[in-house]
């Protein structure tokens, strides 16, 4: 529940554009790195401060200035000053609760995405805010924590293969946000195989546990869908702005992750639908259960309880009951006791119920 | 259920722009509060009658009007003669019971819009419809009763801090609808709190009130969307209409609080699910509940029906029964019963329901 | 069920255009009555002929012609010759199972709608088609039956009071839509109310008649909504058609009507989903008591079953029966019964069925 | 369901284009009937062959060719090679498992409808496939069989009542189609009687085979949208196309034949509606029943089982039962019995399930 | 399940346009086969090597490439190379879970397919996915396994019957996807008869099984209806975007596959319809069975119970019991029990129970 709304209350009532870190509060200092490059060489150093990173504003070589932690306002602050950034960008920034979304500001494109983990054990997706500012020749990319899934993304900028190096910071983007979608289709990897053993625990064994569990999956689909679904508009809105920041040879790139996007959206949807199918399933599966029961339960009653009276009957203290005296009495009694009996279990048997 | 529909009966019937009040009926007098300030000065008086208002009309400072209690119908028609304001707009403001939206009639704009407070005991929405009459130099708001969610506005008009000093009436507006969709957010945390709280009750001990609430807050979901959807629309249109009472560079502002009313909608339709989510996980839990009853009766009357009716066999009063004379005939149907109790044990055991 | 499907196979394989009145069948003369008014003078008759009134077509002051009863065909065939009305139109006058529409002739707007009344014992909405003519200087309606929502127009042009006289037949016909859309808030309110009997019913004691009134609501809404709906493409329709018959100072009364329309859709929207959550209550309350009398039956039946069971044993008959010769025996087997049904007890507490 | 897909697999790998008859075998010859008329005159025979009514291609006169059969593919290609037919199209009408549609060829108009019967007894809507082409002076209508719904059209060119005779060959298209949609009402009162009559058996005595029935009307509704759905667009088509094949003049009675399937599928919505509110009604009333079963099954357990306890216990044989020397211990066992069971009786009272 | 979502994690982090085969691991060498026409001539051969094909690349022949199996990636990697594909287009051939699209390259249309195959034994969709590159000359196709839909084309190209051999590229690309939707319908008509038989067991005698063998039917539904709706896309995007590799001609030809899809979208909605309300038909059926289950249960207890409570009253010891001594004291005993049971049966008669 958390993950769908957080404390923000301690904003409420602030001027627009005042800086207030939002979400976890945190005590380590935000980790700054920076890389350079171009096609012919490459710079990765780790900042102590924000501003030994300003003079690669206007250099015409690709500058990516990653910032793990967004507790500390002040350096958030100096580098909205330096590079121009509206204060209600910096504000977003800092505001971990935000929808996902991309919006123009001609000199600069602000992108807000999540990172999306899934811890295996618990089946829950944990989302870290990612937020990147792409400009001319500078991209800069705030993240909540330290660990993301760029990993790939520096190695292929290290080792110079593939285009990377050759292209600029829209490129880069790209590759970023690319990362990140793919990354997506590793979670949701892990939820379809849960979902398959699901099945076949609901085939053999289902319990309440099974259940539970599927509505659990259930509720980090729609938690799911409601990240991946603005990503269709991030990608739309850089395709259709004809910004300068963008060029037009990386349109193809773009429109891959598009497509990613909309087959990850088809699969969650697949994934509703099936699992909508198998609480169908386990809901029928637990009313032949009882079903099953309440047929044992019936057919013991209908048998004994009709034989009982008869053996009632003969208990009965009558000074004149002349069954008693008979001889084959007893076995009479046995005798019709049985009949029931058995005509009992062929109507169970023609009921098909046995 | 009256918060879906009001008496309006009353007004059915009169020419279109007859000046009623529609809502609950009041006898205090309304309080007039006028704010006026530009960069260097400030200006907060109260008054006591709206005339004392007039000249500032078309004054450059901003001014800001604000009616606390629509019951006066006088003072509004004399503020609508004033001000200029169309007569069909002054019928709207006094009917408490519009839906949000934003009329443009160049001149002025005129904004509905529900504030929403939460009473947290009784988890009930209560709604309060204001008013905003944004002209070149003044916004006039109207208020139901007095207390509304402006008080930050206020401070921020009072200790000059942040932009709102130094620009117009428009970014007033976007100051006031913020603060109304910012206390949205405070609403939404309250109901994620409760329905975190509801979902622990759930698995530990769901009641019929347990549902009764989760149907309760789904209602009260169901008027918030009612209450917050149409906002999307006024800001677009506000956006859209290219009014000159709305300064380009407050845009940026205003798609901010556009946003916030997507996550806002995305928040409550998440509710929604989750909440749907929980009437399923009730209902399961009752069922599994009612099968373990059956089965406890299932597993009693199975065992000790057919041993009552070996016990009634013997207690049949024939002469002629030889098993009674037998010397271990007692200890025999002791043996058959145990024999009958401890097979129908292995018997539920096996269909594993024990 | 008919109020969904009229019989109109009676027309089916006629000419277009050929005039036969759908609808129920009657005998008195229709009632045709004539406003003609302006500013400064006001003339009402009730007329007997229909011929009466050709004179006006073209008389400036607004002229409108009410006829009550659409069953004398030649009637309404001398008007359309006269006033120049397309025979489709007329046969579309004449067949009550419309749909609400408007459309536009160059020389005159056609428009139909639904009357709705509410039968308040019943809960049944019963409709009356009203079909608008609107020409330059005319405006004529047809009812199905005398007795209409009018009366409160009416009584603004008698009295001169507000707008009315001063303007034009667009300005009556938005008026009479006004007062027909205004009806259908009142109809609202009754049904709110009855929902809100309803719901209280459902707290404290729900039958089977309280779930067969929430469906007769919720089949009212249904057809409800079914008349409201196109209401919007009316107003759409005649706002956009830019007719010279309707002149632009009267759009902005026209919009009033369309955002009560929006606020009647809304409405029927939230008291659907009201009701559709209303029969959830209503099945979880019936399931609730049914699970009651089930733990009832379980509760006694294991208690009382197992100690049968005992009484049944001492009732045996043998000869060897240590038990039946000990003196405290029977007191024993008090003893016995009494710990097993102190014990189901104790279970049946900690299950918390008790 | 062979509704819903027919056997269209032996066409699966032919060249499109190839003329083969995918519907039901059938052997006689197929009838043709040529119509030739404008306002001055008339001529209706029979054709032998095909080739008789070629000459008539570019006559001025409006010519109704209709086919009876389209099991013989030669009939359709001489047509085709005459009439200047394209392929595809030949291969549609051959096809009687077409969804409706239009297609504009320039020269002519290609439209597929589907006539629907309704066999009263069953419940089962019975589609037949009509293709209609529309040339310059031409119609050339094809059916499956014998037997339509145009009588009323063809009496109309008999009569030369109405506009049929003085208009085009658009205006006999539009003739045909709105017999067709006429011949929809009709059905859909017929389901209307049965659904009106099905409500009534739901209140008195619904059985499984009420359900049955409901879900049947459902699953023909579910075919019936199918078939009208595409009509809107086929109107919407003809309108839009800007065709020199259709006058402007005939637009309004297309317009018309719109709103009718418009009002068509509305109806068909409502019937939907009312169908699974019947549905959930249905079940309420069962679960009432099984409710009711279970409460006397429940009473009578709860009476009977405590007090067969207390009989059993002085039917033990204990030597030493005082009770059983006591002078009024069977009555005083009576009157336990009795207080046990009116005081149960009570119980069930407070309780409300008597 | 495994349908969904394919392991694509083996990817993820590899720079884009890198080219890994995702899909089942396979050793065989791939198979290319090359069919080379036009009007008067043909050849087809099987290559060993891909470069045999290269110098048909500017040939004004139709060349048609067809390669089975895609696991060689150098294969792909000269092609690409030879024909001028982009690396994207070459990373989507290899990757088997694409999603249907079509891309237009300028110099070549890349259309991806799914092919689609039915095991009739077990009810399961399987997939292959094709992707097709259509140039100026010719038509690459990629198959993951040999053995397509497409032997009808090739008999038509050989027989030189039908337009096939006279037009060019555009209308080879037609002629295939138009066998692949027809292959479509012959699956929906697997599926069809299926659900017939699936209706009859579930009048007759419906089983859990019966139960899962809908729910599977269900989910190749929304896997089928996940392959057929992009393709109204693609068809639609290759009318709209004009490309020249597209004749005008063909356009009629892509067009009636469209209507095809539109028609195959339909029928699975049908089924989707028909399945939802197979799947409430048998759980009313279970509920059904249940009641009459419940019926009996009660029937037979609610006779026996109390009859069984007085013979348990005469089975009691008591001393002075006057009954026991009257003479037709057990005569009388069973006129009262006869007396019960017959009440009994008459209630349960009026109750319809019976």
């Amino acid at each position: 529940m958390p993950k769908f709304i957080k404390k923000i209350s301690k904003k409420a009532g602030l001027a627009p554009g005042t800086l207030v870190h939002i979400g976890e509060h945190k005590h380590e200092k935000v980790k700054i790195t920076l890389i350079d490059y171009d096609a012919t060489q490459l710079k990765e150093t780790e900042l102590k401060e924000i501003e030994e990173s300003f003079y690669l504003k206007d250099k015409a070589s690709v500058t990516w200035i990653n910032i793990d932690g967004i507790h500390q306002v002040d350096v958030i602050e100096k580098m909205g000053s330096n590079f121009g950034i509206h204060s209600l960008v910096l504000e977003d920034i800092l505001n971990t609760d935000q929808r996902p979304k991309a919006q123009d500001f001609d000199d600069y494109i602000y992108i807000v995405l999540k990172m999306l983990y899934n811890d295996k054990e618990e089946l829950k997706v944990k989302s870290e805010q990612i937020s990147l500012i792409l400009g001319k020749n500078f991209l800069i990319t705030f993240q909540e924590i330290e660990g993301d899934v760029f990993s790939s993304v520096r190695d292929r900028i290290h080792r110079g293969k593939g285009r990377i190096r050759k292209m600029g910071c829209d490129y880069l983007t790209y590759a970023l946000i690319d990362a990140i979608v793919d990354n997506y289709f590793i979670m949701l990897e892990t939820f379809g195989e849960k979902i398959e053993s699901l099945e076949e625990e609901l085939l053999e064994n289902p319990t309440p546990q099974t259940l539970q569990t599927i509505h659990n999956i259930k509720r980090e689909m729609i938690f799911l869908r409601k990240q991946v679904w603005p990503i269709r508009e991030i990608i739309n809105g850089l395709l259709k702005w004809d910004s300068q920041l963008i060029n037009e040879s990386t349109d193809i790139y773009f429109k891959d992750v598009y497509d990613h996007t909309i087959q990850i959206i088809d699969t969650i949807e697949s994934f509703r639908d099936v699992l909508s199918s198998m609480v169908d399933m386990y809901l029928s599966t637990i009313s032949n259960k009882m079903n099953e029961v309440m047929k044992v339960l019936t057919i013991i009653a209908t048998i004994f309880i009709p034989v009982t009276f008869i053996a009632g009957v003969y208990g009965m203290n009558f000074k004149y009951m002349p069954e008693l005296d008979w001889k084959w009495g007893y076995y009479g009694v046995w005798f019709i006791i049985a009949s029931v009996i058995i005509s009992m279990i062929c109507y169970f048997k023609r009921k098909s119920w046995l």
